[in-house]
């Protein structure tokens, strides 16, 4: 595939909308964003009954523009898109974001519909996003097809791509509050053309990506998509969520998409494979994202829990244990390190229980420096009544936690998964002071889940048996 | 077990706090919520070296108290405790709330001050819950010997029992953000007498709780166990989440509350059998709580789903799918009327998906009437663009929701398990409009494992194997 072909999907040069309208409906979301960003005399309205859009001026045809556009975005009836992709074409069109339904999703009349729009494409060396999608966010240079909150568009390292546009849509209303970051979001709808093979390829190369995390309900061509993926993994992260997986939700994804998700067996072995890391949850699908955004993988699965309730350290190693990793023993020299300042009642093991001590930090670190241990997961409760009795004395609770330096210079060298059960004040105060080097996951049990992931995709990488 | 002996704890006549102090530390916190929450001259603070505490009289023993008291509450250290207890004898006291720790979950010695303390209670009739807890919760009244944030006390239907102290701070810490309201709250601690049975045959005879949700760690008295949670599972439904389920969870158990977990398996196959829900997660222990607490048992494993996006309809079928529930086959009178209103691109089957039509809760009333549907799982997503495009249009998203009369008529013969994914703010808009019989769940996965969960107990209380 020719990277380039996707580059005026992203940075394209001047944008065309057809299909341009200030009703309240489809498309009228979509004209609001173009017109917003900035893009100046780079954005060109096309509606041939209005004259103008949102006081923006409305060329009649795409065939009036004054100057050559390099990409198009449709929001026009799904009968008219082929010959408007003719008109394209003769306007300088390279790319096409086709985001209007009626097609291959609805039966064997729009399936033909379909195959008559790509084969226009196609003879005009058009590419094509879509039909039924929303299109591009670049958070880099702040391009979007889709309306979006604007803490979305926050520039971050995780590359997404979904298929369908309301799901995308909610993956950016909630990034904001968990803390995850787009570097892209791609939604693919009926993928005509373009696919994930594509994409994946694309952000492989794209600077601002880091973890590339799917949505998928099925592969479009399996041979290249395992070839293109095999490489890729071994460069950077790709974590797939799978719709479809059983006979019931495969009849679902037909139905919604028009795209065939396939038997499960033959997707769980080759993703497993090719080091693709395999989440059933959309929160494993966050977390996992945004842990790989900034922390490293592990060296191994020994792995040592630190929390300030006994119950909650119980249940994490449970899970852990549950997921193939290893409670790791601590060295004599950590527990000797952290005995020496520990009150009696400590059990200075794993899971290590901090209790009420000011330990919590401390002991994080302490584990860390370990060589025992390939990664930490922290289990960080503080009940609210606490946070306000420390309040009580004028302290806030940001500033009474210890100083974290320690512990942010291990962060290369393993990770560490952080997680917290408490009202969301308190996960925003504590956030503030981790940074963004220590995102808070979602839930004790999702860390282990996390952990476990990282370390079969660091067994990949290092070479050993998954 | 004798319930009236457990009565003193939640509806005390009279309590004596010994060890009220107003020194920043272990019992400040406690002795201002006894203070605060309006017993006024049924309180008595005792501390031989203070004449008030927080401008509150004290005694210098509870035995120049100048009445008798029913409930003693002890936060002094753990030496004192047995002499303590005997002078406690004399003035009445029934119960003792012991939430000092220093006993059994410290070593050989420790163990050996317990049974003593236990000893010295037993031979005058006392009954004790602790060492090394926080108490108890009553809503009900609003006695809590456990400082908590004030929301948390609101009334519900809850009974929870838990071991550890910070754990359950902690719940009711993020109780009121998930919409978890309890009835009771106890925790154990090191169990030295009062113990998860005593407590289940307590909440199982309470009028307020209709859900008992415990955290365990190990049962103390098996067998008596199994006898008590076999009857009661038939008249309250009894959800357990056990920590402690792996070689090395066992291991962390011991270290804290001094709680021997046992074998994993033999809890598996006694819950099973005596109709427990068992619970791997807390979002679930939550979750599944809040729902048994509120909407009736499915008669089936057919479950229907109604969602506004594909993507997540198929990954929430794929989830049901796994746990053994069927995907029910909506009636033709059911599609018929569905599609009687439904735009043509609209795929009327099993997930329903309605995409951006308004029909959302007009499919979910549809499907809830249908005989060959025994429950709902409804998921919701909407882009909060959407919302911001209809509020700009002056309506707010509330009131913009379909008629739920019909929904709520409905949800006596079936449960109907909802779940949203979006912002926080929207779930708060969505969940004032639903009310409290509607709790939006934490995600559809959850949603799925609830069903599951409760088609199980429906299957145990129908008499069908399980």
């Amino acid at each position: 595939m020719d990277i380039d072909s996707l580059k005026p999907f992203f940075q394209p040069e001047r944008v065309a909308l057809l299909g341009a309208t200030q009703k309240f409906g489809f498309g009228y979301g979509q004209t609001k964003t173009l017109i917003n960003q900035g893009l100046g005399d780079r954005l060109f309205l096309v509606n041939p009954s209005q004259q103008a859009v949102f006081g923006t001026k409305c060329y009649p045809s795409v065939r009036e523009l004054p100057v050559e556009v390099d990409l198009a975005v449709l929001i026009v009836p799904a009968k008219v898109i082929p010959s408007a992709l003719k008109d394209c074409a003769g306007r300088g069109v390279k790319a096409a974001i086709v985001q209007s339904a009626g097609f291959a999703e609805t039966g064997p009349e729009g399936k033909k519909l379909q195959d008559e729009m790509v084969a226009v494409a196609k003879e005009h060396g058009i590419r094509i996003i879509g039909p039924n999608c929303m299109g591009v966010v670049n958070t880099a240079n702040g391009f979007t097809t889709t309306e979006t909150v604007e803490e979305a568009l926050r520039p971050g390292s995780i590359g997404t791509i979904a298929q369908s546009g309301v799901f995308a849509s909610i993956l950016m209303d909630v990034a904001p509050e968990r803390g995850v970051r787009f570097s892209k979001v791609i939604t693919m709808g009926n993928r005509s053309d373009v696919d994930e093979t594509d994409l994946i390829t694309y952000l492989l190369n794209d600077e601002q990506t880091k973890v590339i995390a799917l949505y998928l309900e099925g592969v479009r061509d399996g041979e290249r998509f395992l070839r293109t993926v095999r490489s890729a993994t071994r460069r950077k992260p790709v974590v797939v969520l799978k719709g479809g997986r059983t006979p019931a939700g495969r009849a679902a994804t037909l139905s919604h998409t028009g795209s065939l998700s396939g038997e499960d067996e033959i997707y769980s072995g080759a993703f497993a494979q090719s080091g693709i890391m395999r989440v059933r949850e959309l929160e494993e699908l966050l977390d996992l994202s945004k842990a790989l955004a900034v922390q490293p993988v592990p060296r191994g699965r020994r792995v040592a829990i630190v929390t300030t309730s006994g119950s909650v350290g119980a249940m994490t190693v449970d899970m852990c244990t549950d997921l193939g990793l290893i409670p790791a023993e601590l060295s004599s020299d950590t527990v000797r390190s952290v005995r020496s300042t520990a009150p009696a009642w400590m059990n200075v093991r794993n899971p290590l229980d901090v209790g009420p001590s000011p330990l919590f930090f401390k002991g994080v670190e302490a584990v860390m420096r370990d060589p025992n241990v390939d990664g930490v997961i922290a289990v960080l409760l503080i009940p609210w009544m606490v946070v306000e009795a420390i309040r009580a004395l004028g302290i806030e609770i940001g500033h009474s936690l210890a100083d974290l330096s320690g512990i942010r210079g291990l962060l290369k060298q393993k990770p560490l998964l952080f997680s917290m059960i408490g009202t969301r004040e308190l996960k925003e105060l504590v956030q503030d002071v981790l940074g963004e080097d220590i995102p808070i996951l979602s839930s004790p049990e999702n860390a282990a889940r996390v952990f476990s992931h990282m370390a079969r995709y660091g067994d990949m990488l290092a070479g050993s048996p998954a």
